[in-house]
């Protein structure tokens, strides 16, 4: 008798975090993906824009049909790789509620792509069939609005797929984490559980939104001048939280930079961002108010260069600067790798007269993900046979496994792997199977996909070291220079500064040409090790070497 | 009447960081400074070892003699640049406390300055005189022992520095923070305060470095395997901290790396460390020992890669690896830019089998810094007239400004200046002087300060998008090409995989240059304007482009 078809869990790509951007989900030849998002690069991945996640693999295989992309919710690392995937997989539609849609539209339209992909619009709550599968979706709270996660049936029990959430029971839109629907779950027998672990580090609850509010009001009632409020542009829970706040204080809102006025602008299309008309002014009119009647919205919270706030810290804003007695809200806290541009934009921002108000100045952010005590109540909610803890790094995954011991999965019961491995669930249980090729591919410029480990590993050491190359006209027959040598060097030292050293190695390079042709070995490799040991010795760096021979 | 000197202040270097590495106090031409130390690189100061503060301006002042360096307590940050100063002020002497002498002496043998180099040793408590100068020493807490504040007698009243502290009332070695003397100079009249910042945006108090006992004791306790602690080679208390648990557990001790090991040597030799010969053992003799009677000291818990922490997690190490139940305690926090090293670290040896420990899961480490409510307790205990926040970026120094208001400071009353900008003290009260020029210098590899801005520059763009260069042959008489371009690039593409845009490249190219005699400009620039464009056109990147041209 042939075996039962195993259900087939892979999550893909995904730097540093495991089962986040991109999972594919499939039995018996039929699939689909749940999320495909982007990743930014670390501070050591030199001149990448973003990331996707390496699902070439997936192009490849010719025994699955992909039936659609179920997303969880509108942020960038769950949907920013949208039409890529689109591109790849010509034709497959989409499922996704009301807000994550019209993200996903904005990112469709401006790669063409809008017109040639369906998407399937529900709302948190409703069952979607996606091909043979059947996914039952249930509300989240995260700090974006109509965020969900999904039940999907299969033949070994329910998988219970979180996304990013959080049990925040007075949330800025009122829709609460769906208690009642894990529960059911619970109630049909739940095999699997993959939940969100970014928290596993933090004990206890993360606080509501709402503590936000009281915060906002007390920085609006003490400033004396403008506000400016600084975000992800896709926080749009939090945009509500200052227009709330502006409202109380009787001033007016106003939304800068491109992505955020359009978040906001399909946000309000959509209800989830409720503002009046007369509250929303422009910056040229929000300039002529009084500091005192009005809040810029802006981003660049993360201390990136380009975005609104980099400008302004930067004094780079061709229409705002800051000035002494605006107040600065940084409504965000620094994603690691980014702490070092956050402070020293708000260390600038300061020294131009403003003050900054951040978390732990004033509860001005909180996280948009479960901490300890919330894991422990998604477990006993949906009380799952198996856990595979996903979202989070390597440490953050252990330390759900280590918690949810105490919660009804024993660790022989926990399955943690990282990206490209398939977790296999039969009827005899749970099991790990193949790994697949890859990891994440580099987008730089246009290039996708071009740029890999050996240029970013190139791009380390000139930015270490710089380089230097030299160029030298040989003559022919009695293999002498015939002319000075050239250098070109940059990032090594500053040759304007540097000629007694430049001449030495002209003699350097003058003195092994015109020994080389006694020399064993290849000319140009001569001149380069010969060039190398002097500027290491008289250095101590190691800048790449290059060097052009030319006979005439 | 001629008007009394004043007395001068001017702290110099520091990275985003103000009035921490090094300060000049100077007075009618008769100056000395305390602590000379080093800071490490952001990460987008490419390629340099570290940096020192750049007091080349007080090298050439022929106005004022120098009459020894004080030392507030051992860190690399305070002492880590003696070897430059010593070079530049050739038999300036030294002031410390035994522990930072002690440290002082290593740094200098291995500069070979050991023998030129006159260091006065001093108690915690003493008085010392440095020229014409009175400075008490008072004894403070931070996270190594030994370490002093200074109270500076002025014609204008006392000058109170603190030095790196805190208020630890239960710390490791007994000794407190000299409440007495700071109250004594409160009563003599203190006119400014010179007061760390670093944790101005913390409220309440630091935790006592006894709270660090009980976690470390938990972990112990649980351990089934070897313990490997990872802190600062320098945190010597947190050395005795393992020491004190290791004895309590019956493990052995073994301290790895050279610099721990000898900061460890000197710190017993000075009676800083308490432990007995037989509870240490070489890494042979730790690895021959059965698991759970080992604990080792290593160092790296910033995720720097070639500490012992690093090449653990890399699998680089040549004696030691990690393995299956093995506990790792990181005692330490993270400084901010080191984020995303330490987070990778903690994720390798995690994956390595290895259990990681770090604060917030156990309360690990604690910092060496007063939060606010010490820095309240601070200026009530030594009422000063004036407050000039130091050892804090801008946003520290602001935040530590605004909490004086409420203790006896008004803001009227706070001077707050960048490093280089003269604060200075006469009968009429505080004001701000000169600026000095630079900021910090560069050491990478051998040189000093050769590597500048405009370096730093290039690396980074070299960083993003790497370079092109081509060198071409051209017919003197007829201007055309004699040969194929030759392309040399690194960082930019894998030309390997590039063959189709090479040989574009190399048709522009020969386009470019054979019509290059009847186009204005100069034939270097065409070819490299030409060339940029056609990269820009395809690959959306910005490549440094440089070209040669040999006429022959």
């Amino acid at each position: 008798m042939a075996r039962k078809p195993k259900f087939k869990i892979t999550p893909i790509g995904g730097l540093g975090e495991i089962g986040k951007n991109m999972t594919l989900f499939e039995r018996n030849g039929e699939g689909f993906l749940i999320d495909c998002g982007i990743m930014f690069p670390a501070n050591d991945m030199h001149g990448v824009d973003y990331i996707i996640p390496d699902y070439r693999w997936l192009e490849e295989r010719e025994d699955i049909r992909l039936h659609g992309v179920a997303f969880t919710h509108g942020h960038e690392d769950h949907i920013g790789a949208v039409q890529h995937v689109v591109r790849s997989f010509p034709g497959i539609p989409l499922y996704a509620t009301p807000l994550t849609t019209g993200l996903l539209q904005v990112k469709l339209k401006n790669a063409r792509l809008l017109k040639s992909t369906k998407i399937h619009t529900f709302d948190a709550g409703d069952t979607i069939k996606i091909g043979p599968f059947k996914l039952e979706s249930f509300h989240v709270c995260h700090s974006i609005p109509n965020c969900v996660g999904y039940g999907i049936e299969t033949p070994y029990g329910m998988i219970v797929h979180t996304g990013d959430y959080k049990f925040d029971n007075t949330p800025v839109h009122g829709r609460k984490t769906d208690y009642a629907k894990l529960a059911g779950f619970a109630q049909r027998g739940v095999v699997l559980l993959m939940a969100d672990s970014t928290n596993a580090d933090r004990a206890g609850w993360t606080q509501s939104e709402a503590v936000i509010d009281g915060a906002l009001d007390k920085v609006f009632r003490a400033a004396k001048g403008r506000i400016m409020v600084a975000t992800f542009a896709s926080l749009v829970s939090r945009v509500q939280q200052v227009v709330n706040a502006a409202r109380n204080h009787k001033r007016k809102v106003c939304i800068t930079g491109y992505t955020m006025s359009e978040y906001a602008k399909i946000a309000r299309k959509l209800g989830y961002l409720d503002v009046e008309d007369d509250m929303l002014v422009s910056i040229g009119q929000a300039q002529a108010m009084p500091p005192r009647k009005v809040v810029f919205m802006v981003t660049g919270s993360q201390g990136e260069p380009s975005a609104v706030l980099g400008k302004l810290a930067a004094g780079r804003h061709r229409q705002l600067d800051v000035r002494d007695g605006d107040t600065i809200i940084l409504s965000s806290h620094p994603i690691p790798g980014n702490e070092e541009m956050v402070y020293r934009t708000i260390n600038r921002l300061i020294e131009r007269g403003a003050d900054v108000v951040y978390d732990p100045i004033e509860a001005v952010h909180v996280s948009g993900h479960a901490c300890q005590e919330e894991m422990r109540l998604m477990l006993n909610l949906t009380q799952p046979k198996y856990l595979m803890p996903v979202h989070g790094e390597t440490r953050h995954l252990h330390l759900h496994a280590k918690l949810s011991a105490d919660n009804g999965v024993p660790a022989e019961n926990v399955v943690m792997v990282e990206n490209g491995v398939t977790v296999e669930l039969g009827s005899g249980g749970i099991s790990i199977g193949e790994r697949q090729p890859g990891g994440y591919v580099f987008v730089d410029g246009s290039g996708v996909g071009d740029v890999g480990r050996a240029v970013i590993r190139d791009r380390e050491i000139l930015a270490q070291d710089g380089f230097v190359l030299v160029s030298v006209n040989v003559d022919q027959r009695s293999g002498k220079l015939i002319d000075e040598p050239r250098i070109v060097s940059r990032g090594f030292v500053y040759l304007k500064d540097a000629e007694d050293f430049l001449d030495q190695i002209r003699d350097n390079i003058t003195d092994v040409v015109n020994r080389s042709r006694n020399l064993n070995g290849n000319r140009r490799n001569l001149v380069e090790e010969s060039l190398g040991k002097l500027i290491y010795n008289e250095t101590k760096r190691r800048p790449m070497i290059f060097s052009i021979v030319n006979e005439v």
